[in-house]
């Protein structure tokens, strides 16, 4: 939760670089594509110094950088790229909410990845920035999303070689957005799962039906606020965003309203399910009662009856009569043939 | 469900035409209608090539396409009428939300039809493309939704003949939103069906409440844009929608709000009788467990009394006395006669 | 409901004059009443024809029409007036929605009246068409509600005749407006009387309560588009709508707004009965519980105690005990006490 | 409520002046204040005609009227001001929302006063008329909120007498908001016993926290749009408010708003409450069944057992056994303890 | 609350001073910081009037007054600074929402300071006046949230002593808003320890849920205005407020909108719990009432056997016969395993 590692900071100057989320400890890679129509270069740099000479290159060139808790690296490229201290501070700031800020000669987004881990909807912080001729991404781990991207450069298929940073910096949140899918299908089985175990519940299901719309929820709350960055993108007039992407954008944007509206219908299948299950704790409740009732009724009675005749009074009338035994049993029978008729009347039985 | 198929796609450069909905076998079904006041042609196309000369005829060219799951024929029209890569992705993307786009010579408008199959709802998609002189409609699965205005067309009968592209694509539409009505007819039986088996509630009754309650949320959620697209279309300063349409246009908006008017009537219907039900289980509760507290209050005392009588002590005073049986007998009778004084006092007999 | 009426008009050309709502049977009634300051006329029309020559006339002219299931009458008039064929087809359509529509020379103006008969809500559409100088009023049945105008217009009474006709549509939709308030005291009276029912619930009580929730929710739902309508009569820059005259559309515009407090009243009233009523089932179940839980605690414990002084073995020690019968009597006397000190502790009794 | 007495004004031309609201029967008091920096007056009216010869006088007037039953008074003060007959009719109409109407010469506004009278907010409407050098107030009857206002004018304390009829208007409007905080300490008094008597909660708990919620409901309606007129006055163009009074109005405006914040909160602390009252029944319930099940469990069976050994069969094996009497003991004593230990384990012990 | 101290206010004239909210005793303590970026002063002052020197110094003055119960040295400062009367009273009512009021040469802004005490989220107001060259703020109480820029001040840290008042305001806004976290991450381990004890609830569990449940209806309401007031520092278009410092404001703007969403997510938390707690209420009560179903639905019939064989009729059948008991005995064994057969099949055993 957000809270409680964020208070650390209060007091603190602002532009105070600190990582905030979870803990992280492997050394952040970085990775270097540069690239125009006719040009392509590859490497992992060892070192942060070796993104820069990039910046002045007119190809275009995307550095992406698995990791962010390492303070130093995030402000020397801040350092060497002119960005603001506040947008340093964003980038290290995991619990950051999707947005986008737009500068004189760069546009910063943050966006949130998701994957689905142990039955968690896990997210993932990735900030881009884009530039005249650079894309910088950063992710919280490595991860394998941006392959398909790489590799579609790397072949030079589809438009991205012929393209602008705009472009790529589109292809990556497409690529995001489209693993939201994925997620969200995963989160489709679990539902099905719980609600095929609803005709038997144990306690385990109202918990898991409880989590699942938590999950919803905190996902619901993690995308909307997307929508806004992609709209936010369209409708953006700033020269690095050309006007031949915004019908790409447009696309994810789209995408983004699909998603919300599969959350906003697991939302309803999660709060039928609660209802369907309640309704069906209070009709068997009803039923067991039902039982209950029937039996005590009957059997309460004629109990006291039997136990009449089982007083020990000297002076009992009915006890020494030869069918009083007999007369007692058919009596007894017409006060339950006599109730089972009551209850069929009620349409209890 | 949009998210299980739509993930496969995720990495793909955008513009990858794939059919993303329920996999459909049969071959696509190509009409062509040309017509202008004077003049009417009606032919079945064997290829898709046989479309394109009608797109430089100055008539008015209707070609419908049953069958969206054939990539080739979609990127052939594509290609020659000069439509965008996405716009094709979006006519092949069955989960695509109803939606209006503007290009400079084509509007592209993407719509939900309904169809009630055995107790579901059920949506197909139809996009419909205007263009200045030419509408190119997509069906899913061959339908009998469009007939009667072929049979307009081709017998000249209202002002069909007589207008543009535009006057067509608002019949088309107004075809699709007059069938909603004969979709919310059936749902109405249903509810009507379920109201009545209330009454008398087996585990069936809940579950069909609940069905049809997600369905009209489900139907909700792919109405609620139509609207958007149909003021959409109103407000749109295209050249190729004309002002003597937008009448029309406001029309079929009156009869969309009316759609979204009766869908939530149906929602409240379906509150108020899962309402009436939880009370009703609730106040059988109360019934039953009167009756049980009634028999059980009076009966568990005078069985005790006789227990009392029945205990096999040698030295018990009333026992011997000729009259204790009839005594005691009288003493329970005065019981029963308080209690059941106390339970209409109480109100509960 | 809208939806079955609706649907068999699917497919027709639009503008094809057809009756929806429930089946009228008798002959329309066209009564025409013109004036100016000065001036007085009022007839019956037995042909629709006779309507016509007053359109020409410079005094204004108010014709009403009780009953719109003609179509040749409502054509004729269309024609005559110059009226677009989709404005007939909603005077048609008693299912249409309230609303205001403005055309170069007239207003057409959709309202709903509301009757209370038999415990029901009951709409009744009216259609007001405003002229340069004539309104045109329809009615589904012939009713009272004008009546008061007319003896205005006739005995030259108030501001009427000296106001043009957008004050006669004033004038009538302040009429409906009022008369809106004696539907909802007959309303209230309905809930009054289910709130006192409300100590002594029947299985009635449930039923009559969500009977009235959901009229109050229908209601709501045909007046909410009315405030709608007036202002956009009020803010309209159609010169049939003089200045002088908004002020009085602010007021029908306050009356509304007052039917809507009323309404959103009633709502919570009727939740709030239900909350109630939820509340003292569950707390009746409680007291009902708690009854058969202190004469069980109490007695059940007892009964077995006699029951182990009724077993027949042979070998009992306490049962030969002179004292034997009155020991175990003074324990049982003590567990009573002792139990009812215990429920008195937890506030049971 | 509105609709019982609103009723009867249906058909009646518009300006007809009528009291609507409960019947007054005392004779209205007029109330006269004339005054300016230097020169200070007060006078009661006998007749209404006293208040005329005040419109002209260059001074500020401010003529104040308990009671507005009287049509008489009403109609001779608007003649004679030139109030439009609408507004007339809202003055005399209690059941008015609280409003803002801005005419050439004069601004009206109408107000709610509250008063809180044996456990109920009655409320008293206040319709204020600012002219150009005069402020008219109409009250239902009689009320001590303005003597502190009548007072600082008296005795020439504050700006009020350096100040125009705006910083009157802003005066008197402040004292009805500042009345409110009155009204709510009182509710919260009501509130805070009624959760005290929660604990051991009655029939009237609920009915008392019911009317309640209900009343804050009232208020929160009565309120609103209060905020509105407020806020209409500090955004009015009229020059009848000056700028210099738009920073009094707001200081106005915050407090309207504290006022809902606080009646927002007691909402939610009343709903708040019937949530751990429904919550506490249900617990109390399933405690109540606790008990008699765990009593019903052990001594049910263990009766059954003492009824076996009571059976009068003659060749019953146990009963003739010297220790048959201490086995079964022993025996149902294990099953005592055996059960205890169950509910421990389960927890209900 | 809000109305039990402020109605005290009712009817006096609007500019007296009287603080309203909780009595405080302490003297009000004055600290004053003058700097520049080459100059720094600091000290205490004994009197108020050593405050006024420095509004005409040029270097800038921060003056912190902890208290605002004493009307005299507010209306000294509010006297010498040339603030509205209006807005002194704002200082000194700590009833006050957060808000934003701009004037000609100071902005006056007004917000919520949280700390969480004994299980309680206490709110004290903070006032913050920024002029051309000093800033005001008033506290409540002395508190040390501000140290931390004091500190920065005085060793010449970060940017602060190099930039204006409003960066000044700003860095005052922000060390409240990040100590939100700070209340929020003990809010959070209160609602995970209640989270613990929802396993074994006891009336004191629904309490805590509820209070805690309360506590965040309060946060939300004091945080929304402050949202409103940050955003409205953004927009301002005041000369006081410089372009660069807006990014620092979107900054804090950001944190809380972080500070909402975190208190959403504890609302939904709790309002889960709430749930599972009822769910698993009913849930238990079902429980518990199928343990007392079983046993009296298999014990109570056989009970009933046990007491006819126990009847002391002279002529019974069976109880001659030899094997007779071990008849009955069977008898019963077989009801006994037809029940348990019976309730395996309805999955209640």
């Amino acid at each position: 939760m957000a809270a409680s590692v964020r208070s650390g900071k209060a007091g603190l100057p602002p532009g105070t670089l600190m990582h905030i989320g979870e803990a992280k400890e492997h050394t952040p890679k970085i990775s270097i594509i540069d690239y125009n129509p006719t040009h392509f270069q590859e490497k992992i740099a060892q070192r942060v110094e070796e993104c820069f000479p990039f910046r002045r290159k007119k190809s275009i060139t995307w550095i992406n950088i698995d990791g962010v808790h390492d303070s130093n690296i995030i402000k020397d490229i801040g350092k060497h790229f002119g960005f603001h201290y506040l947008l340093l501070e964003d980038i290290m700031n995991n619990e950051q909410r999707p947005k986008i800020e737009t500068f004189e000669d760069h546009i910063f987004i943050v966006l949130k990845m998701l994957n689905y881990e142990q039955k968690e909807v896990v997210t993932e912080q990735i900030s881009i920035i884009i530039g005249k001729n650079f894309v910088i991404s950063f992710q919280e781990t490595e991860g394998d999303i941006f392959d398909p991207i790489r590799k579609r450069i790397r072949e030079n298929k589809g438009k991205l070689r012929k393209r602008g940073p705009d472009y790529l910096a589109y292809s990556l949140i497409d690529a995001i957005v489209d693993h939201y899918f994925a997620v969200l299908e995963k989160l489709e089985e679990e539902i099905e799962e719980v609600e095929e175990s609803i005709t038997r519940p144990t306690a385990e299901t109202i918990k898991n039906m409880h989590l699942l719309k938590r999950q919803t929820i905190s996902l619901q709350r993690s995308i909307w606020p997307l929508r806004e960055v992609v709209s936010g993108m369209i409708r953006s007039e700033s020269a690095l965003l050309k006007k031949t992407t915004a019908i790409y954008l447009r696309d994810v944007y789209d995408h983004t309203i699909q998603v919300m509206d599969t959350i906003e219908t697991f939302r309803d299948i999660l709060s039928g399910m609660m209802e369907v299950y309640l309704f069906s704790v209070s009709n068997k409740t009803n039923e067991i009662m039902k039982v209950l009732t029937i039996i005590g009724t009957i059997f309460i009675p004629l109990t006291f009856i039997t136990g009449v005749y089982g007083m020990n009074f000297d002076f009992m009338p009915a006890l020494t009569w030869e069918y009083g035994y007999y007369a007692v049993m058919m009596g007894m029978l017409s006060i339950i043939i006599f109730l089972l008729l009551y209850f069929r009347k009620r349409r209890w039985i």
